[in-house]
């Protein structure tokens, strides 16, 4: 069961603004109707806030441990991709946040999909 | 025939906008001109209206056999690519909704049309 | 349905031993069980009989139309390596003879058929 | 001799505009220094005008016939380019159209030209 | 739970040799000893036995649901590979058959697992 | 027209057995059922015969002036690599000679085609 | 130790503005947390300032050893990143200076660290 | 010794604005500090001035002599960005131009230089 | 230093021979010539004895810490590679064994060094 | 000038036979009848004698200089290739030795030259 309880945080190291991207290429969770499982990749981007601010980076082996508990949700696409960004919004309270699934597909069809927070900058738009 | 009424659609999730992109590799129709069959990838990129202006995601499932429909259908690229967009406007009423058809060509040239609707953000056009 | 009456042959042009391939990139037939379309590949090796055995070759053309004619069989993976390796052989009585057919798959899996006929060269297996 | 004869067009399908991309990867002709063969890739990029407007799109054939008109021809690669240019513009009318057009090379350069006609848009510059 | 009860076969379709490959890009078990999870892919090769010998080929959706079976299982990659080999080899009873898994690794360490069973060829050792 | 005349040799440096390898991405001939171009790659490879035999290597330069003079002969992809493996060991009288076409393909289906001369070693074959 | 006194600079060659990149792809450092080493890529790109305002670039030789100075150093992804864009600005005060780091990753993650510094052109950011 | 003098040019065949690029595979010239060889591409990407207002074009041949001029001569990746740029510059005076250079590197590190003149379009800007 | 008293084993888990490969991506040890890093890739690949003669197989975590062992030595890519082949060989007392080093190479050299132990199977040997 | 006494040999350093691969990327000469540059890859395979029967392997930075001694020579790719085998042969007197030179090209057509000396495994001819 997706658990954000699972995931910490430590304080941003400084004020200058700085970007950092997560690509998780282990991401798997269940169909909610078919039962099959469904895998992909999970690429996290975000500018923490400043330090002065109280800016915030997510642990890396607890985002690790977090994305498991999804290993056996019953939970669409959509929603992966919709809960991961509210859970590491609410951690984080970062300048701008950005969630990409990538979806090996079933039928012959393969998904992606984008949720984005904030301001993200033009350039991280569509990639 | 290609048949729209095989398409189905579900409530988008919420209110955040997002943008749901889907790759199928598997498309194939007869050019009305030889009698022989063409192979393509049809790449559907949209933002679905918000949840709250009765915002739909159209179903993976109904997706595939909408596209299975064109099978024996002698019909031209570009009114491939119009017809489908036309489609999945009707079904979604989107914020914006793109498709893009890429071709494998016949006598060594590939071909790709893309239509959008709505305004599309600039990031995805061209891509 | 699977039309072998669309092949043609045209004679070899010598004596001396070589090696013809042909590799269709637009192969797709229907899943018996499913009814659901499957994509694929399809490799032709061989080595004709020589001239004065009556060695002969087969016409392009005509292959193509032959792959065609299984667009909207329902019929196995198995069934239509097998089915395709017979066909030639009736048609071409080589030296040797090769069919190899890569799937797209299904379910996150692909799978490819190997088929030969007479004395395949090593280096021509499992390749 | 290229031959501007050899392109036919029909009318464009609608109004709501879109983008049409036809790239043949087997082009040649004949460098007037050297009377050696190029060798390259030509990519055709246009929106036609609207329907109500007269719009129209090149038919694919007829394009490769032209195409083909100058595999003989001794011409640079600057001149091929402005001249495809010229003679599909003429043909078509068209809201915007672009030519690129890649050279194997000779000596260890390889060579790119681009000619572009009216407002392309941005995301179609440089590519 | 591993289930090799999940596993169907079908008569093989002729006398004649051929050999059938399915790689699954989607296998996930768990390390027993971290309790993290592990992904890799799956290859299965095998020829059948001749019809006359009561040859067997397993269907394709059920290997599917075998491999789902080893999705919560804390199994070594040497286990995974000659339970998988075992399993299939007393539900085919084959003229040979190979399996190969690819581990997507840990800590800098990516792994690959050959079992074989009977008389492979030479020409599908080591690839 | 094709024209062996155009080719030349030059005596073999030494004794001591090497193998030349010559692959032109710049094939190009005319179907002569369709009248339209075939483009391919021609690769030659040979073992010349010893010096004191007499052994002869292919000047560059003469090759590619012989490969231009199929620009416009309407032939087939057999006939292409017969007729190339039957001039270059006439000209050469190598230990061994192996010539193989790879061309683009029309209608979905793409060609290679293998001529051999002599005893080539196992480990060329069918590469 | 990270030792910034290993890096030198020399004069800026001109004042019409340039870019240098300098890609490192044999960074490694050791994970304090785990005491694992990390391995990634280090991507400096940056514009010197103009000769008349003293502007200087960074000694290839010299930036090596200031990397190898890492080789031991318990240091975390973000302050890696950070630190070397401190110590460069330092050294060269340039009109824009831009630092990302790929880390080949741990447990299925990859991570790219991106640090600016001063007002780098679009183009250039987020790539 | 490198020698601009070896440069040609011809006019520009029109007074439609369209954009030219020339990438060399083979550029090689002398470390001044270590005496050893440096490996690169160049790549020069440029508009020419229309041709009522004397536009001209480099000659491609004399532009793979320019660059062979440095083949032995002792210089930095910096200098021989700005000396190229320089040079072409003052033989074409052309609407804009560029100059992009990649080097194999030493020491693992590769580095990339990039000079323009003049306004050069926001798309070939960072590419 | 090398610590070969890092590796640990474990008891084979059958009789039924098969191979095991773990390709390790992070490998570094330090020139002893110059007092540079060396960067490789390790490929291990054996065939543990049989389970009743006491086979065993290495285990990868403590593979990992032995190679880590390697981190600040001065050694030579050959001595490297014979020295890995010796501890594992003593180690495991495998059916045999083989250990291939990719090195990143410096000055344009890459090295790849290969050491067998025992009868190798010939499809794996130049692999 | 091509100067084997720049290479330099150090004692093989134990009995148990192994292979070595040096792959230089940044070889080059001139073409003794056009005067251009030539630009290729040359790869070592040897095996050392044993270290009883006095074995040897080439020092690396003397290999690197050996190579740069061809940079202005006007030499044929062929003899190239058997002058660098010969050479090799001379200092290390190996049990077995391979040179293979791989050619940028000219005018579309690019070369490979191998020269073997003694017994060269099978499995790695032809590579």
């Amino acid at each position: 069961m997706p658990d954000p309880g699972l995931l910490e945080a430590f304080p941003t190291p400084g004020d200058t603004p700085f970007v950092i991207e997560h690509v998780s290429v282990e991401f798997t969770s269940v169909c909610p109707k078919t039962g099959h499982p469904d895998f992909g990749d999970v690429t996290l981007r975000y500018q923490p806030a400043s330090k002065r601010a109280g800016g915030k980076c997510v642990e890396l082996k607890s985002l690790k441990l977090y994305y498991q508990s999804f290993r056996n949700e019953g939970i669409f696409y959509e929603a992966v991709t919709n809960r991961i960004r509210d859970d590491l919004v609410a951690l984080l309270n970062p300048a701008w946040l950005q969630i990409r699934t990538d979806w090996r597909g079933r039928g012959g069809i393969k998904s992606v999909i984008r949720a984005d927070w904030g301001e993200v900058p033009g350039h991280f738009r569509g990639v």
